[in-house]
């Protein structure tokens, strides 16, 4: 075999069957090792972004990698946005990033550039493989990377050489990772803050956010009196009805100032200090009080829902499982809307028509604002975010999460203008015949930096920042650019319409696109 | 004034009035900056790749930069690519690239990312200006750098707080550039060899290949023996009817190995020595003979057409002025294609219905490698190629073109694969009513990873082959996309339709897409 051939035996044997691609020449003998490989899967983006942003949609909800193809620095340069998405989320995720021969790269040809810087600012891990007996070595040291801590994002570098020369050595296995229980300090800390008496708020990410450690949460919330709050961006949560309840701190700086301003503890569970998503002239960075105690609970490495059920037991929030947790959200239907379509009109026709077990992709930024609190009591789904703010994820993240949850409805809200980054993405949900819904929010503008614009005290935007902020000349046109991709779509311009196309677009297997005229 | 007004001032006061933007919130200072200055002319793209591409075009036809406006590390991310190739085109460029007020940085704050690691594989100068008071010199050194040499891409990272604090430091005017002469040695060199009877090939690139330089080459050429040739890629050249006649590299290596195999002595007119594009096993990565001997005639801040100028002093070659240059093409009409449409029927529509003083540009690939044969003798035109490899210039840089010369019809002949990638450029056409006929060359397949793969000897491509290398399940409808855009098209799939609404294009004002079926 050659190293080309190891690599891709090497992501197999490690449990890596989809391998998202847009090859080049580079990549030629890995393309025809994959070739021989029927087991692994592999899914064409036409645009490096789509590959990447599906590779994370995808590990969201497998809870492990898939590998991503990539060509050389530009290709991967394409791709770097939503790595960046991922590393946020804390995804795992191997990419194999193709190069120029070894002893080619001295020739400066025309493709030729530094990787490794590029790849450096978005991923976790970076390895140069140094040769074809080195690939396998490299691969498995990719893979427990990208599994490590709160989940990781890999790059390999395969050198064409290193692809196309034989090799002999065996196919490594990359160990499994050893979650570690919670320091006894640590522990120690957030049980006496919980015990304490102050003002005090438990926040959670990760792996926190799964159900049953959500339910851990919640019982000791309830013992306590703290207060529960996922960060502003996660990867994923487990919610909807029968789910606990937890509000999000707010993306507007004033709201989450005011949301937190009383908290005299916090306890970190998978979670970052909050802070300012821009900087505002006069305002903080962190969102919580200056004299605020921090309280890390875990590490990177640690069970996230073990750790959970130990400062339970800690606080004394045990044997509660057979009392009913309050915070759970119970189901209520909203009802469709009615009156004006508006961003409003179409979450709560999101909400009310949501199946059950569904994936909502959440990239609606402006008009998706409230889509959080209108959907607490919808039928039990998860929900996956932005989480670097590197626009353009939406698409993609669905595409992914179709692909690992071929039995589960993916609802995408998404918003025009961050539509446009990806929107190849919808290619490979009609090729892969993928069961996303996608609502465009189609506001025809930058909404969210007409705000930005008003906050400069600029006032109103004349003719140079119409033609930057505003996308309504032409209007882009959703449902033709859904049919040149394969999929089809709608336009709806009422709420009757829109409760009418969406109820048959859950209702029906297969790619669809509804642009919601707002 | 602040610190963006400091920049838009310092920009326009040095002669750069376009600034192709996608802008985000950290920008907004600038947004605002550039609403108070109605003589900067804003074009929005709605992707970074579009953005960066259409500076590209722009740049190549007005021989002056323009600025980008580009959103924290992800959004320049997302126009590495195109950046790369406007660096291998030597492509002056300013891109200015808003970053987190600089004391936010600490907080880590999800858009945060080392924009200079970045920035750096495809830039040939960064620079993080330090505060408002430093934005104006900072500003003037970045046009100096994009000016200076063949030309360069600088990246300026701007930070808000550096934006919207008030500075009084007067605007900078970026000194003008000051062209060197050819070096003495340089010149005696090139002269001894044009002299010495030993076979020598002078390979020019940029401002070498524009008409007058090339004459002035072709007298050398005819004087002494030598053979002109372009390099394999190029920003631009000058050619058609009435102008020189010169060849290019060939891309693939066993042509281009043959081309040059007996070249004895290689002068370089701002062009590097030919390497192949990839490395093949057992092929070698340099094009001329090992025992070649490389005369560097040109610095990179030389004045190339005065270098060629006074090599023709020195050769002799002057006086000629009066006698005809026999390396000009003569026009002729290779008349319109019939039979099947292919790929060679198109380029020879496009060659025939070429309009005087078009300007073609080339992301045809493997579909047009005989485009530049075709179009020796076409009505004179400009030839503007991709030029580092990264796929996805195209369509952007046939709209930057269009913004730099309003009165000049652009022709694009843009392969389908790689059109996917930059295909929101086309909005901008829409939106700015550009003068650009895109002719897609729809093979629905990767095909020059075909030729790659068949290079591989993995035998005929299996099913994850087939999936990876071929776009036609589904076929992508570009009439659709072009309408999604707000450009108007048609689909074409014999020579007779594709004759007639190309002419009809060509003759017509504002975009128009053809989707040539072939």
């Amino acid at each position: 075999m050659n190293g080309a051939d190891s690599l891709c035996d090497t992501l197999l044997e490690n449990d890596i069957d989809v391998c998202f691609a847009n090859p080049g020449t580079s990549e030629m003998h890995f393309v025809a090792a994959l070739d021989r490989k029927p087991q692994m899967r592999c899914v064409l983006g036409l645009f490096e972004g789509v590959v990447t942003g599906a590779a994370d949609g995808y590990a969201r909800m497998a809870d492990k990698p898939a590998a991503t193809l990539l060509h050389c620095g530009p290709g991967m340069a394409n791709g770097l946005a939503n790595m960046h998405n991922a590393r946020r989320a804390h995804t795992p995720m191997v990419n194999v990033v193709g190069d120029h021969a070894s002893y080619h790269l001295q020739y400066d040809a025309p493709l030729t550039s530094d990787i490794e810087s590029l790849a450096t600012p978005m991923s976790d891990w970076v390895r140069r493989i140094q040769s074809a007996d080195d690939v396998s070595g490299a691969a498995a040291a990719a893979i427990s990377a990208a599994n490590s801590g709160y989940g990781a994002v890999a790059t390999l570098i395969l050198p064409a050489d290193a692809a196309w020369t034989e090799t002999a050595t065996p196919i490594q296995k990359a160990p499994p990772v050893q979650r570690t229980h919670v320091a006894p300090d640590a522990l120690r800390a957030a049980t006496e803050a919980l015990n304490n008496g102050r003002n005090t708020v438990i926040l959670l990410s990760g792996k926190a956010l799964r159900s049953k450690a959500l339910e851990t949460a919640a019982r000791i919330a309830e013992r306590t009196g703290a207060r529960l709050m996922a960060q502003q961006s996660n990867g994923r949560i487990e919610r909807g009805a029968g789910r606990v309840r937890i509000e999000r701190v707010p993306f507007s700086v004033d709201l989450a100032l005011n949301a937190l301003q009383d908290t005299e503890q916090l306890i970190l569970v998978g979670a970052k200090t909050p802070v300012a998503f821009f900087a505002y002239p006069g305002k903080p960075g962190e969102l919580v009080p200056e004299n605020c105690k921090r309280i890390e609970l875990t590490q990177p490495d640690d069970d996230l829902p073990g750790a959970l059920e130990a400062l339970a037991d800690a606080v004394g929030a045990v044997g509660a499982t057979s009392t009913p947790i309050t915070l759970l959200a119970e189901r209520s239907d909203i009802g469709l809307p009615s009156g004006k379509l508006d961003a409003a009109a179409v979450i709560q026709a999101i909400g009310s028509l949501l199946p059950e077990n569904a994936i909502i992709c959440d990239e609606s930024l402006t008009s998706g604002r409230d889509a959080f609190k209108s959907t607490f009591s919808s039928a039990p789904h998860d929900f996956l975010q932005i989480t670097g703010g590197a626009i353009g994820i939406g698409i993609p993240m669905a595409t992914g999460a179709a692909v690992a949850c071929p039995d589960r409805k993916v609802v995408l809200m998404q918003a025009d203008g961050s539509g446009m980054y990806t929107l190849q993405a919808l290619w490979t949900q009609a090729r892969e015949q993928l069961d996303v819904v996608t609502i465009i929010f189609a506001n025809r503008s930058y909404a969210i930096l007409h705000n930005e614009f008003k906050q400069v005290g600029a006032g109103a935007p004349g003719h140079n920042a119409h033609r930057m902020l505003d996308l309504d000349s032409p209007a882009f046109d959703w449902v033709h650019m859904a049919n040149a991709a394969g999929v089809e779509a709608a336009r709806v311009t009422t709420t009757a319409d829109l409760s009418d196309v969406l109820r048959s677009a859950m209702a029906r297997k297969g790619p669809f696109l509804i642009e919601a005229v707002i």
